[in-house]
């Protein structure tokens, strides 16, 4: 069993319009919605490939229940997520129909009570004494202590749990320093929390702050991870026509599913490029094209230069 | 009891951002929801007014559920919306916090089947039996026939219940022709009626297809009604800054609530008009500023030019 947590759970809604043009009406030919917050999408991805997941977080109000009912469609997946006052926010996606071109509009979230966090907490400390791995994933809900992902990794680490983060930030900043197994940012979140553009520097740097092992997320140029036995580097393969959104939590599954079956660094960071372009070329937002990754999964060459670290 | 009808219920979602840029991200920075529809914000302010209130129309998923919720705390309203399988469409206001300016996203609304429409019609007619006036009010959802206000009204006629209708396009130009009472479009629904942009010409004309009495809503220069007595016209009471969202839902509340109180036109248009302008100028969209109501409708001078109809 692998855990996921988002904390700042999401009704994900995506909408089709013509064309949006700002201070005029518009009919939306097209509603999407599923359940979102980085968490879930990397839950529905291991699902797919197999594995039996547990998701948690928080989930409230009219939102939520239409979040849990969509939840409760998706095979291998157990819903764990703890109830709260506030309603789950909706992230609504405004897609010209035109030109593909997205338009976002984040709600904030509902404000977490302390009594909430805690207990929250003490259903995380439960769950972490039944599974193989847990991601940490996305920004936190006003309400929650900057520090959260400090606290849950922690204790992760004490329930000799592997943990792996995916966030930015301040959250970002002091989780690196509670030491966790794996952290995945981007460049811009690498770049923020290093203050260096050059991506094996500031991996260096993630690394002395606390992270066991950094996979960087570089676009096109695919994946870097430098981890205590070297670097790895898997290219994305090829340049591809698509939707990225998404392509980042599929990693995350990736990794989070090698860690799972202690595949070498070389196979999970193979797993995880082929899951991010399966995930591009998809029709559906944050959906994986199963040929896709089949195809792809056995043609990544992933190349390493040791000592680096 | 006055019945208002409305097929296209929603759920209306105000979103306030510091200013809508397409193909950017924004963070929400105030959510406000609310049960809309043409005859749902009639009702709610026929309610403020004192009147006691039935709602009809179709309700259904979790937005519909949502929507009920709400309903339920606005006191002298009776909810018999009636259920349906598909999801009570939204529609997003997105409001920049600078100007004020508003992008609209607008729902299609679930799909009515042939069971559904049918269901209502019974539940109409029922409710027909204790209701002083009924106001039949915006568009149709998928599903409804296009003539459907035609029927309600010649329903309404049958059990001598005085009926208004406010809406545009095909289901006016058959919901004219079928007599109903009153019918209240603006200057652009008069013209697309008619062929006509001359507002009184047009009204005539209108009244020749089959309306007893037209109120023209003609924007700032307030109403006009022709009626087989006569033509009044009632002018906005100066140039009012705010919000025009509602005005007009807010000016058939005037209307209807004149109706009910068997007022003359005159003093029903002058209750109109100000009840518009104070929707207008209140600070929550479709709400009304009773102050400005009650300073207003003494004030409005409505003037009458004999024997034009």
């Amino acid at each position: 069993m692998i855990l996921t947590v988002t904390l700042n759970t999401a009704l994900d809604i995506t909408y089709r319009v013509r064309a949006l043009r700002p201070h005029t009406s518009h009919r939306v030919t097209e509603v999407v919605e599923r359940p979102g917050g980085k968490g879930l999408n990397v839950a529905r991805v291991l699902a797919a490939l197999g594995h039996e997941v547990t998701v948690t977080g928080f989930a409230g109000g009219a939102t939520g229940r239409t979040l849990q009912e969509r939840l409760r469609g998706v095979g291998r997946l157990r819903d764990a997520l703890v109830p709260v006052d506030g309603a789950t926010r909706r992230t609504v996606a405004v897609v010209d129909a035109s030109t593909g071109d997205t338009t976002q509009l984040n709600e904030p979230g509902p404000t977490i009570s302390p009594a909430e966090w805690t207990a929250f907490q003490e259903a995380y400390e439960v769950l972490l004494g039944s599974v193989s791995a847990v991601a940490l994933c996305g920004s936190l809900p006003p309400g929650v202590p900057v520090g959260a992902y400090a606290t849950l990794i922690r204790a992760a680490r004490a329930a000799s749990v592997p943990v792996l983060l995916d966030t930015s930030g301040e959250p970002l900043r002091r989780g690196v320093a509670a030491r966790p197994d794996i952290v995945k940012p981007n460049a811009d979140e690498l770049a923020e929390l290093t203050g260096s553009h050059e991506p094996l520097q500031a991996m260096k740097d993630a690394r002395r702050r606390g992270a066991h092992t950094v996979v960087a997320s570089l676009g096109a140029e695919g994946l870097c991870a430098l981890t205590p036995d070297g670097v790895w580097h898997a290219p994305a393969p090829g340049r591809l026509a698509g939707n990225p959104t998404g392509a980042g939590d599929s990693a995350v599954a990736g990794l989070l599913s090698g860690q799972a079956e202690r595949l070498p660094w070389p196979e999970r960071l193979a797993r995880a490029v082929a899951l991010s372009a399966a995930t591009v070329v998809a029709p559906v937002a944050g959906e994986f094209d199963r040929q896709t990754y089949d195809d792809t999964v056995t043609r990544v060459t992933v190349s390493q230069r040791a000592g680096a670290a």
